[in-house]
């Protein structure tokens, strides 16, 4: 998916909403646990329930792998279904991965070729030959992480270099010259949300991932002030706050309310900015 | 597998060789792609033949999951016939995972509960909370990436913090609080052989997994003139240059004699430090 198809996308729904797919399969409702692919049918509902407010889905691999063979197939399933019944959806497979060129190209080639998502997040620790093997392909997307939303980002992201930035500050500088805001958008954490200003001194076009508003705390006003830009710039990502909004047979019924309640609140800061 | 059953391994062996299995559907012999699995023939192949110099055996995912779900079924099997056939190889799944926490969690639950590897490779640079749910199960370990052998390395790893260090060796520092030389490890490449002084002033005991000899340019002499410790602390990893050392139907006599001459150095380099 280009970005003037997103950008379109965005407008059309009046959201830049990304609901992020982590099914864990001690958390799905329990009736689901009797289907044949329990996380697939869990995603599919998910899926039908948020499509009307969605332009991005998020599936996280690490929910898949923990079930093993039979959860990479409902992966597989999972990003089939999307691109069949909603083609306009950017699908992100929230992977982090990242590893020596040769290495790397075969995630990409996993991530695109095999499984057809249009983004990946991917972690920048290992430099550009890690990073560079994903990108170039017309459409599809590298999502680097900048500044994560957990606790955890102040070890090593927050460090202050010797000439005077961050290291995430460093991270955007540096890998701004591998890729334009065409096939690279950053991970930058809702959590922190001044920052984002700080990130988009740096990267003014790049689409963002937002993570951590809802459970981890962060503010969507905040992110839209900081981080919103003419053709909005933002993908703000919702997990559990949505699929885990109820845990009974009405769990996609509540899926949906809370995703039309993001859209909403979406809708309005769109208007004057984007819209 | 716990530390001392490690150096109890490489002193029976006179071995620190860990062979990398990155079996590329692409590379591989040709007469294996009418076996069923082939990627599980391949590594089944070379894993018999070399198994007499090996302490560890380091499967990296991305070969596998870009052959989608049949490339995580060959994955599985072969770890599995490894756990079965050789009970006292460690088994290191090379993922580079790391993610916050409720999500490294799951990455944990799929490589230690679902595959039953002994060790993962993990990236840092989400922190704290992406590292610890990888922690605490008894002879289960962690590999994180300090120093990597690619060249993109440079790009952040070697960047110099506000204090002077740098940023490998603050993750070094850091990440040493979380856990000691009996479940964590470190990636430090062999190409920057002289770098491996500077990582042992701040893990002086830890085991390093040391990749880069061979087809990146590595020496095993400097590896251990600067890393080896009086148990050995050392695992050197040699994917390439011994699982396609022949592309022919001889292709695992010809691992095998790659790995015995691996196997022969290193126990030479042994003697007298560890022996």
């Amino acid at each position: 998916m280009t970005r003037s198809e997103l950008i379109g996308c965005i407008r059309q729904k009046e959201s830049f909403l990304c609901v992020g797919l982590d099914p864990d399969i001690k958390k799905i409702p329990e009736h689901l646990l009797r289907e044949e692919s329990p996380l697939f049918s869990f995603c599919r509902s998910i899926v039908d329930a948020t499509a009307p407010y969605a332009v991005a889905y998020k599936p996280n691999l690490a929910f898949f792998e923990a079930e093993g063979v039979s959860g990479i197939e409902a992966f597989a399933k999972t990003v089939a279904y999307i691109r069949e019944n909603y083609p306009d959806i950017l699908i992100i497979a929230d992977a982090k991965r990242g590893d020596i060129g040769n290495t790397s190209a075969l995630y990409a080639r996993s991530a695109f070729s095999h499984y057809g998502v249009d983004a990946i997040t991917v972690a920048p620790y290992m430099g550009s030959d890690s990073v560079k093997p994903f990108l170039g392909e017309a459409g599809k997307w590298v999502i680097l992480l900048a500044l994560t939303s957990n606790p955890g980002s102040s070890d090593f992201q927050m460090q202050e270099l010797s000439d005077g930035k961050r290291l995430f500050e460093k991270v955007l500088e540096v890998s701004k010259t591998w890729a334009g805001p065409e096939e690279m958008m950053y991970v930058v954490g809702a959590t922190r949300g001044e920052l984002i200003a700080d990130v988009r001194k740096i990267v003014p076009d790049s689409f963002l991932l937002v993570p951590g508003v809802g459970a981890q705390g962060g503010s969507l006003e905040d992110v839209c002030r900081y981080g919103m830009t003419h053709d909005c710039g933002l993908l703000v990502n919702s997990s559990r706050g949505i699929i885990y909004a109820s845990s009974g047979t009405d769990f996609a019924e509540a899926a949906s309310c809370e995703a039309k309640k993001l859209r909403d609140a979406m809708s309005l800061l769109l208007k004057g900015h984007v819209l």
